[in-house]
């Protein structure tokens, strides 16, 4: 045994443990008995204490500086750089610190869910301070004399920068904010689906469309649950939907959209089990999967023709007469204050807002005091509404009281990629439409399995991303030239 | 923080993560996506690997070295106790030999399953042998001088002595013998239950009697497995059951049995949640409540008189004309070559076989060459028939492949409880029947844990068992007693 397989082995053990937990997780939000929180909370913490020991144990430490990096194939190096990535984070953040951070954002969450619930911004406004205070002293650990934020932004998408991110937002934002005023503004205005729809038929109307894009479900499954998730990688992916009677997009976008994220996890290598090559490389990437099949995939023309058709057939006549006004039902774009429910359009003009202000707030030059203000004042600008209320605002999100600060980014980040690969993938496979429109998008989800999801975390997010877009380098460009075309002849701009 | 306090803030981690190996093992039988199987074996391998590690760590022996016992009040030393003999039973088998049981059993309980399937003795006997030697090592190992096959024993039922359990047995056999023989030769033999019985309205039934005999859903959920079983401790203990539509009293009883089980684990103390006294004490007082359960209660008189007009309510008119004629279907004695699949009468009769057969075994009496012909020829004299198939004779069970030596009499002890308790129970409250006879059974079982379940692992298992029947000791009589009557009523003996 070299250093290399000694470490492999360790490794390996840690992955399963963290898969795990990833279990643990997933039945707490669909199986687990109501009154089993407090034991359920013993036992993820124990865990945790487990996987926290583990990946800060000082062998960790002795076999990477064994290691002969260069005797190493691809495969050999890029596991090596996941390791002692995560090893030297954990590293950097003084024990006290992390405890304290785990302490703190343990209590705040609660705290911000009662201060959501009362519409009560300042009742939240201390322990935000306390946790801003404690991610600023944790990216400075991190930094090691670099940017703050963007040691913060590391831990979701290794190798990224804000100043990268910010210029391709710069670009973004004024051709965003001007579509969507042309389409507040347009005269044509799709009329939205209308009616009752039986649960138990969405249900079945979901797991079909889940396996038509793709998603195996020898090696998945999908619950119910309060919020959609996506659980776990390899060989047991799992996914979560919820319904609502009056609204069937809700169950089947959050499914696709998960299905994207599943599709991911079940389609890298085989070889990359239980190895840090075997799960998703970084949020950004994993967002562009999710998103590239909710939207420019589900939501496309030719998609939702063939789903007009499916639905009338399941739920009988519908309300909108044509497939055309089905098209226009589903990307209906209206004013609204929720990051969550956005549409394609706004839905990166949320997330910008977030990025900005975040990263005020971690240099110090926002005051958790002033961020309310900020944010309504922001708002405005962007979307051309006021603010009515915390909860619609500020509140709205869980990221910041859990110390997710530098997350964010990531989504938008997600939504420029899938523009990118959606480019890519017309390029490579021009009968996409046609597979589409015959309800079978996992024709067009394979060419993503092949030049991308398989993968798993063996390149650099940036790099994955090129290589799948033929060395092109990622850019805005060709999510604002989708969204306006898409929308400009949705609603005749 | 005092040694204790050490101990037992490590301890309860540790109980915390065997727990969710419980919870993993439910995943696997009732949730799992049916290719998951390869990854979950090796999490639940590296889980298994953090459990033994820390039950073997050299500071739980340093812990232990360094508490005085004295100062402790009797919680703590009960949980001293447990901890201690668990501690010192790791300690004195040697690492390669636990290996080595642990590798020879992974693989032999496939070669069983496939001699079983193919009715192949003599496939399976070589990797018997080896697991019988082993198994052997591992006694002497524990033994430490003292009896073999009471070391193994005493991992399932500690305390407990194969001498004591052969008195017991020995008065049990011919009684049973002589019961089964006058049944068998009755004139009056009951009719079965005849019909076929809607899987839907079984799994509802089911629910609502588990939870009339107390099962709280709060702490637990009931769902489909291929077998029947109760998992977990204290806020989350689950259950599941099977359906078929011919026999519904299969769904109905082996619920009420994993009910007793999880009963058990639900009413214990929540003060000992997490510490050692939180789980139920031993195999044979666990058997003594999902067997008073299911018999003693769930087959009686008074409540199947209950389940008659309820199964008639929700079923429709029941083959059986009265309610006389369905308790006699309930408790129908065949023959039959299955434990598992045995009633009350020939149950023990099939655990008294093992008993003798596997103390052979452990004592080098018998040759595994020779375990086939030494239990047909068994069989024949107690049960009057010739086994036809090894698969229903000694390739039946599961047990001896994964190396469960010294299980199988806990199951007769905890008939032989079983009886002592429902004495005892009769004793202390003379209205049992009529809470029966109304679908109440929820009132009796409040006595099983106020006088019982509610200790733990507090006192040891043949004490909590005296205590519950007013220091009375343990006898098979009250069973004896109460079979002969049953049976003597329903055979018109």
């Amino acid at each position: 045994m070299t250093a290399y397989d000694d470490l492999m082995a360790f490794e390996r053990q840690t992955q399963a443990l963290g898969q795990v937990a990833g279990r643990l997780g997933w039945d707490q939000e669909t199986v687990m008995p109501r009154g089993a929180g407090a034991q359920r909370a013993e036992e993820t913490e124990a865990l945790e204490h487990v996987l926290h020991q583990r990946r800060t144990d000082p062998r960790v430490g002795d076999w990477l500086g064994a290691i002969e990096a260069d005797k190493l194939d691809a495969v050999g190096q890029a596991n090596l750089r996941h390791i002692r990535r995560r090893y030297e984070r954990t590293q950097r953040v003084p024990i006290t610190l992390a405890g304290e951070i785990a302490r703190v954002t343990s209590s705040a969450q609660g705290i911000w869910a009662e201060a959501r619930a009362n519409n009560d911004f300042k009742a939240f406004q201390p322990v935000l301070e306390k946790v801003v205070a404690l991610k600023q002293a944790e990216a400075q650990a991190l930094a090691d004399g670099g940017d703050a934020y963007d040691a913060l932004l590391d831990d979701y998408e290794p190798g990224a920068t804000a100043a990268e991110l910010q210029a391709m937002f710069d670009a973004l934002r004024p051709r965003l904010v001007a579509l969507r005023d042309r389409i507040m503004g347009a005269d044509h205005q799709p009329a939205p689906l209308m009616g009752s729809f039986a649960e138990p038929a969405q249900m079945k109307l979901t797991r079909e469309i889940a396996r038509a894009f793709g998603y195996d479900m020898a090696h998945g499954r999908i619950d119910k649950a309060v919020h959609p998730f996506s659980s776990g990688s390899g060989l047991d992916v799992r996914i979560t939907t919820r319904t609502s009677p009056a609204d069937p997009f809700g169950s089947i976008y959050s499914t696709v959209h998960e299905v994207g994220h599943a599709c991911y996890e079940q389609n890298i290598d085989r070889d990359y089990l239980l190895t840090p090559l075997g799960a998703g490389v970084s949020m950004g990437v994993h967002e562009s999967q999710s998103r590239i099949f909710e939207n420019q995939l589900g939501r496309s023309r030719a998609f939702t023709g063939w789903l007009y058709t499916k639905m009338a057939e399941v739920f009988g006549p519908l309300s909108t007469p044509d497939a055309d006004a089905f098209y226009g039902a589903v990307n209906r774009v209206t004013p609204g204050y929720i990051r969550t429910e956005s549409d394609e359009v706004q839905y990166n003009l949320h997330v910008l807002l977030r990025f900005d202000l975040e990263r005020d707030m971690i240099a110090g030059r926002l005051a958790v005091a002033d961020l309310e203000e900020a944010w309504n004042t922001r708002f405005e600008r962007d979307f051309g509404v006021a603010v009515d209320l915390p909860s619609n605002g500020c509140l709205q999100d869980v990221h910041w009281s859990v110390g997710l600060f530098g997350y964010f980014p990531t989504y938008s980040l997600g939504n420029v990629y899938a523009g990118c690969l959606m480019q890519a993938l017309r390029d490579a496979m021009p009968e996409v439409d046609s597979h589409l429109a015959k309800g079978e998008p996992g024709k067009v989800t394979a060419w993503l399995a092949d030049n991308l999801q398989r993968h798993g975390g063996l390149y650099e997010p940036r790099e994955v991303i090129t290589r799948a877009c033929g060395r092109k380098a990622p850019s805005e460009a060709p999510l604002l030239d989708y969204l306006e075309a898409k929308f400009g002849e949705i609603y005749k701009l």
